[in-house]
Parts: structure tokens; sequence; C-alpha cells
């Protein structure tokens, strides 16, 4: 059953409407990494939370407690508990998405400012949280206000679970899903779930989502002096941190992206033809890779081991160095303590819970082997297993339909390269199936400079969810 | 000729006057390698110049041109000349310091605000710029002022030659020096050169220094991506830019500190038994460079192999990254620019040209042996000669003297590891002695956090700059 005509109408002749509201949720900065801008991100949770109440959703603000981020106890934001419907003949589905976003500043690159929505003549609308993950929560209002100004009933139940911490490690959230999927809890009769948090691979195939990886994310101090030091002073005196640091990190990974810890690149068994064949048929090439990247820096021209690399082995990446000179110019600084960070992309079997001690163990015994007098301290900021979903299931059926229905193409099915713990979570919680259903496109530049998501993209892609319910309720289980 | 006991008494009852000038001097943000203060140290030059003409120094204030920083196009600050008296019976001495100091922000680690000079409880004037170099430059208005006050005529005649870019590579002032230093320039009849800048080897030892490491600075730059990327959608897909970056960061310099560019550390011949006596008799322990340093990191317990790495050893130090995640918190990033900071102290005959093509020679081949699709730029930021000094000259031994009447102790005689460019320009423009005649601490962290400098060292220090006034005067060339 696919959705009526006038809900596909009704979303067209409200675009306009629909992206001044997009404006308006990127023009609060809830950035969850930083802790000056926690006030933006409750902030945003009770825009939200308005917006959802006046779309007829019974709503309630979920405190999560108090978290330590960079040394100060912060206050969690709430989560967003919502529901709309409650007729038992009626499938019911939980939607998650997150209202908190990636750090930006213009100066990082950024052509405009990022909280501020700025529409370009390409249909691009640019702003931090376009795409990742305000778009997507936006889309699902659309969706709610269709029926509400019509006075239609929503062919499922609804339940919704939205968060402001997804960005900084979803604190707090396994628990609060734990407690509401167990009898009596909030989510009680949830059917299937759909998570409203990702992108296809390209910027013409849409794409359901059946796997993610995991993610264990690793900061590594080193530190020796009582302070910064002058580089004329104690150049050759002393053991610098930045050089064991640097001689640290440089122990990672290799060019070629090969993780070299012992244990973990091995932990993966290898790819059989049928699974290769798999990579082999998606829409996606190495032309895609290297457009997305804005660069011809791919690492294999072999489409498939390209795949793979991003889909179904682990990965690992420098991030940055905290404490070390980063300002433009020339400082003769010996910095007194400078702390790595980097990331592991983790993919079935591997888990945080194995992958960190070879980490640990491995940094342990390789600054052993530097033989300087600096100390070591390892912490693992945040984590989350890696997840694999049947894509055969009737959710994802409803959502092929959908996706036919208004983008007269099949959907790809692919497993992808970032992480979102909380589906691990409702998966394991539930016990039903988990849909990713992404809006956006591979080249939305989520996580980096520009953020973008096509007006395209914002409207089909509200069409695409409204849709996907009605192809739900129609649908056997 | 000591220095008239008049004098001495002068500079103690006056010290809470000088110390609240230092106070005003400190509140001014003359960093020089920060474009947004650039007009901060406009300022200080002015602000600097007004001191001089009220205790009757004739100046001009010399525009130095323009130059490019962190890709913007800014006026360098003036330099300030200076002179007074024209006895052609009297010996002529120019003074050289900067106004100008290293950026400083509360959040790097400072206890209290940098700016804003602190007066503790044992003595200690913590500030941005008190060692480092205004609280040197202000003991010379001391001096000055005392002969104002008490209509007194300086025993020599004395030119100045403040500059407000040392901490920035000394932009425009090798070209000014060169110019006055010829026949009918403004330091003509100059008989010896004190520069004001530096410091004693530890917290007890006066110090005159009669060598300086040299400097080169280098940026390198590793790009690919168009943009900054996300992890978990390009990990192990893409050539990272921070994984080329921190291999090759890694291969500049091990743990005992060693230079790894083939050549650099082999330019220097090994020190001769009568030369490692010099180091075997300094005032200066491994546990005064730990105390220094705050930390027992020290390379060697081996004294004399310690002090020749900071003196008369080349070394390198990695300072930061630029365009890497720099930040508190956890971000999955892969950023597409990535700069690396290091430089390299010199020591004859070791020159930037000599050593600056090795060192782009290894870059560039470490780099091919990545076989990486990424880009890499090199940039040499600024960099200055080595420098080493008679020190049997009777400029220092007008300085020995006046160091015996003031602090009743021989001083050390030294070679420092920092470096101040112009003191070699000094040199072979003018064609006479140079002397580095010290006023701070080891200790003082200067280039550092909670920089200090002692009230003693202030107060003494001023004593001492008038004292070797008065022993110049006399002493026979």
């Amino acid at each position: 059953m696919a959705a009526p005509t006038e809900f596909l109408t009704y979303i067209d002749s409200k675009a306009d409407a629909f992206i001044q509201r997009l404006a308006d949720a990127v023009a609060i900065q809830s950035v969850s990494g930083d802790a000056k801008r926690r006030g933006e991100v409750v902030r945003m949770a009770h825009w939200l939370d308005g917006q959802l109440k006046a779309l007829g959703v019974e709503t309630k603000l979920v405190d999560l407690g108090k978290h330590v981020m960079d040394g100060v106890e912060l206050d969690l934001p709430p989560a967003i508990l919502g529901s709309i419907g409650n007729d038992p003949k009626k499938k019911t589905v939980l939607i998650y998405g997150h209202f908190d976003v990636q750090p930006a500043n213009k100066s990082d690159g950024w052509d405009t400012e990022p909280f501020e929505l700025v529409i370009k003549e390409n249909g691009q609308l640019v702003g931090r949280g376009s795409s990742d993950d305000k778009g997507p929560i936006l889309g699902w209002l659309n969706v709610l206000e269709y029926h509400r100004d019509n006075q239609k009933p929503l062919p499922v139940n609804i339940k919704f679970c939205f968060e402001g911490m997804e960005e900084s490690g979803s604190e707090g959230l396994d628990e609060l899903v734990e407690k509401e999927s167990k009898a009596g809890g909030y989510f009680e009769g949830v059917d299937c779930v759909c998570i409203s948090d990702n992108y296809w691979l390209n910027d013409r195939t849409p794409v359901l989502t059946y796997g993610l990886r995991g993610l264990t994310y690793f900061k590594v101090t080193v530190s020796g002096p009582g302070r910064d030091l002058h580089s004329g002073v104690f150049g050759r005196t002393v053991h610098e941190p930045m050089t064991d640091l640097i001689h640290l990190m440089g122990r990672l990974v290799d060019q070629q992206g090969n993780i070299l810890v012992p244990g973990v690149d091995e932990m993966v068994p290898p790819a059989d033809d049928e699974e290769k064949a798999i990579y082999e048929a998606l829409d996606y090439s190495i032309s895609d890779v290297e457009s997305a990247a804005g660069g011809q820096i791919s690492l294999t021209s072999n489409k498939v081991d390209l795949l793979m690399g991003r889909m179904r082995n682990p990965s690992l990446s420098l991030h940055g160095i905290e404490g070390a000179f980063s300002e433009p110019g020339a400082k003769t600084v010996i910095p007194a303590k400078v702390s790595g960070k980097f990331s592991i992309r983790l993919v079935p079997p591997q888990t945080p819970e194995a992958v960190n001690p070879l980490v640990i163990e491995y940094l342990k015994s390789e600054f052993a082997k530097l033989n300087t007098k600096n100390k070591l301290e390892i912490e693992g900021l945040h984590g989350g297993k890696p997840w694999v979903a049947d894509h055969k299931h009737w959710n994802f059926e409803a959502a092929k339909r959908a996706t036919r229905s208004v983008y007269k193409q099949e959907p790809d099915l692919t497993r992808e390269g970032g992480s979102i713990p909380v589906t691990l979570t409702f998966a394991e919680s539930l016990g039903v199936n988990v849909l990713l259903l992404p809006m956006g496109r591979g080249d939305d530049g989520a996580h980096s400079t520009n953020e973008k998501l096509d007006r395209s993209n914002f409207i089909e892609g509200s069409k695409l969810l409204g849709s996907y319910l009605y192809e739900l309720a129609a649908i056997s289980k």
C-alpha cells in the first residue's frame, strides 16, 4: 500500500516551510562534545520536544544523569521519548534519531557560518547537522505534519527515541533503551526499529543499511616535564613527550591501512567469493569514493577491496594531538603533555572488550621499547560494538517497496563504515529487526566542513519516510 | 671603576615603582606571532618609545615594511632606535632587546592570567614577557632613570636597538642592522654590543654568554582529501594525511635526541678533552636541568654530555601539528590537510643554508617511501645561524667585573641553547665584540607557562646593567 498521493503533493507544497524549520534547527549549536555548548544541546531538546508536542506526539524528557567530560562533571542532555497512536491492530515502529551535532567552527575551513543554514543555487542546504542528523529527524516531523494538518490517522503506531549525545558516545542511552525495552517499558509492543541516521553510498542510489562498524576511541597521553619548555634551552637535554608520542602513533597503522596492533586485523575472517560478490554488485566505484573524498587518494584501485575496507574490515585513523602547538605560525615549544587521539572502527566479531586489551598491551610494550623517562597514560574515550542485521526481514522489505515507490529505483543494500552503537542495543534489547533508512548522500560531509543535505534528499526523503510507514502497515509479518 | 653607591641604593629605593612599570609593560599583549595581536606589538613600541623619550633618549621609530604571516600581509611593528650621549671621549655601547613576547593563553596551563603581572610571596614576578624580554629592557630604563633623576651624565654613550619581532624570526631587522652599521649609519662609532636577552644556567650563578645555537624551523604539510572526512565512512578507503605525516615526523629524531636526517649531526666535530673540561667546570648539574624542566627526564646522567646537548650540539624538537583535531574530547575526523611543525637548533659550522637542503631532501625521500597518493609541501618558516664570540675581550671583562661587584661571584661563561639570530648580524655587520648579559634565571620559563622573573634578578640585574656601563667606561680597550 503506497502512501496517498495527497501526502506526496503535500510534502512538495510545504518544502519551503520545511527548509525554514531545518534552518531553525541548525541555528541551535547543539555540539555534544563541547562542554561550553552543553546548554545548546539542552535547548535543542526543548525545541524538538515542542515541535513533537505541537504535532500531536505525547512526549517525555528523560534525565540521563551526569557524566564527566574533559575533567568536568556535566548534566547529560535529556533524551526525548515520544508516542503517537495506540491502535493494537496496527504495527508499532520505533524511530531513532539524534539532535546533537559534531563540532564546527568557520575557521575549520567552512565557506559559510556552520550554524546558519545556507540554501545554495544547486539545491544544497549547507550547515552543521543538516544531514547528520537534524534533516532526517525533521523528515519525520514533516510526515507528522501532513497527518495532523489533514486529520489523517497514521498507518502505524510510532514510538520515538531521540538523543543528544550520539556524537559523544551516546552516554546514558544504552541504559535507557535496555530499561524501556523490558516488559512494561516505554518500548513495549515495538515490532521493528527504524534508525534515521546515515547516508547513501553515492549521490544517486538510495540505500538500506544492514550493518555498521563499531568503534573504540583512544586517548594516549605522554607527559614528563612539569610545564612546556623552550626548545633552545632544553632541546637535546630531556626526553620530549612529542618525540615519544609521534613514535608511538607511527606504530599503529601503515600506509596501506593495515592495523599494526597484533591480533586486531587477524580477528576478522577473510571474505569468501559469495561475500565479495555482494560488494561487486553495489552501485559504487573508485571514482565515487574519490569524488566524495575530494581527492584521488583511494588506497586501492580494486573496487571490492575498497568497499570491503569501508564496510567489512576494521580501520584505524589518527585524529590529532591535544596539548601540542596547533595554531598557525611558528612556536619553539617543547610541549609538556601531549595526548594523541585515534580510533578503530570494528567489524564482527570484534568488540571493544576484545580489542582494547590488545591495543593497550601493544601501546605499553612499544612505549617500553622507546626507553624514555616520560610517562604513558592510556584512556578509552568511548566505544561500541559492530552490528549486522537480516536484510530479508519484512522491515527491510517495506523499506524496499517505499524506495521503489518514491525513487523508482532498487535500493543498494549496504553495510556502513560508521558507528551508531545504539543500533546494536535496540537489536539486542528488543529482539526485533532494526533497519537503517538513510536520507542524505555519501558526499554530504557529515563530521566534516561544509556539511550539506540536498534539497531533493530532504523532500523526497520525507516522502520516503512516510511511504515506509504505509508499506509497513500493509506488509505481512 | 665600580658604579656609584648612590646608584645602587637608588635602584633599591625605587624597586616598587620599577615593578609597577614592568606590570604596565606585561599588560600589553605584544605577541608577534599572532596576527590578531599585531596592534598590541605596535602599541608596545609606542609605550617603550615614550618611556625612552621621557628618560632623555633621542629616538626614532623605523618602519620595517610588511610581511606575510599565515597567508595575511601585515605591517611589521616598528623597530626603535635610540641614542643618549655623544661624547667622543667615551666608549659607545649598542644595547639590544625585544619588546614582543611568545603567545600565551591561560588555557595553556597558566595558574594566573598571563598578561597580568602577579607578585608572588616568594618574590617571583609572574607574567608573559617578565623575563623574556620586557624585564631586561626595563632594567635599562631603571639605569637611565637614576641618571636623569640625579642629573648624572652616563659613563658611556648608548645606542639602543629594540625590536618587536624577535619571537617570530626578527623579520626586517637584519636589513636594518646591516644598513645602520655602514659608515654614516645610526650605529657608527659603536665600540661593543650588549644583548639583553637570555638567562642564567641555574638559579644562583650569574652568567655571561659567548655562544648561541642557530635555528631552522620547518612546516611540513601533507594533504590529499578535498576536506575533512568522517573516519567511519572513509577509514581504510583513502590515504590519510595524518598517517603519512606521523610516519614522516617519526623519522626525524630518536628517543636519545639523535637527529635522523643524514649529515646533520655529522656536520659538527666532536668535542676534545679541553672543550669537555669547560662544560665540566660549569655550575650546573643534572638535577638543575631536571628541576628547571620540572621532571626527572634528562637524556643522560653524564653532566658533560647533557651540557653539550644543550650548548654545542644541534637538537631537533617536534612542536605540534596544525590542522589536526587538537581540542579536548573525541572527534572522529580524518583531517584533510595537516602541517607538522619542527625546528632544529644549529651549532657551528651548521647554517640554515647548509642544513635545509639535507632536511628537504630527506623528507622528500622518506615521503616517497611511504608510497602514498597524498601531497607533500615543505616550508622553511624562519632561521638563523649560530654564533660564538671571544669571551676574553674587554667587553666581557667589563661584564665580569660588574658581576663580581654586584653579585660577589664569578660568572659562568656559557654557550646557550636558544637562538637570537640578530646577535650574529651585529657581530658580522659591526665587526665588534658582542656580549650576552642575562638578567633572568634558568627556571624562568620563557616560552612556557607561568613565565616569571625573580624580583631580586630584576633589581640586582638593573644594578648589574648600570655597573657594566661604569666598568666599560673604565676598562682599557
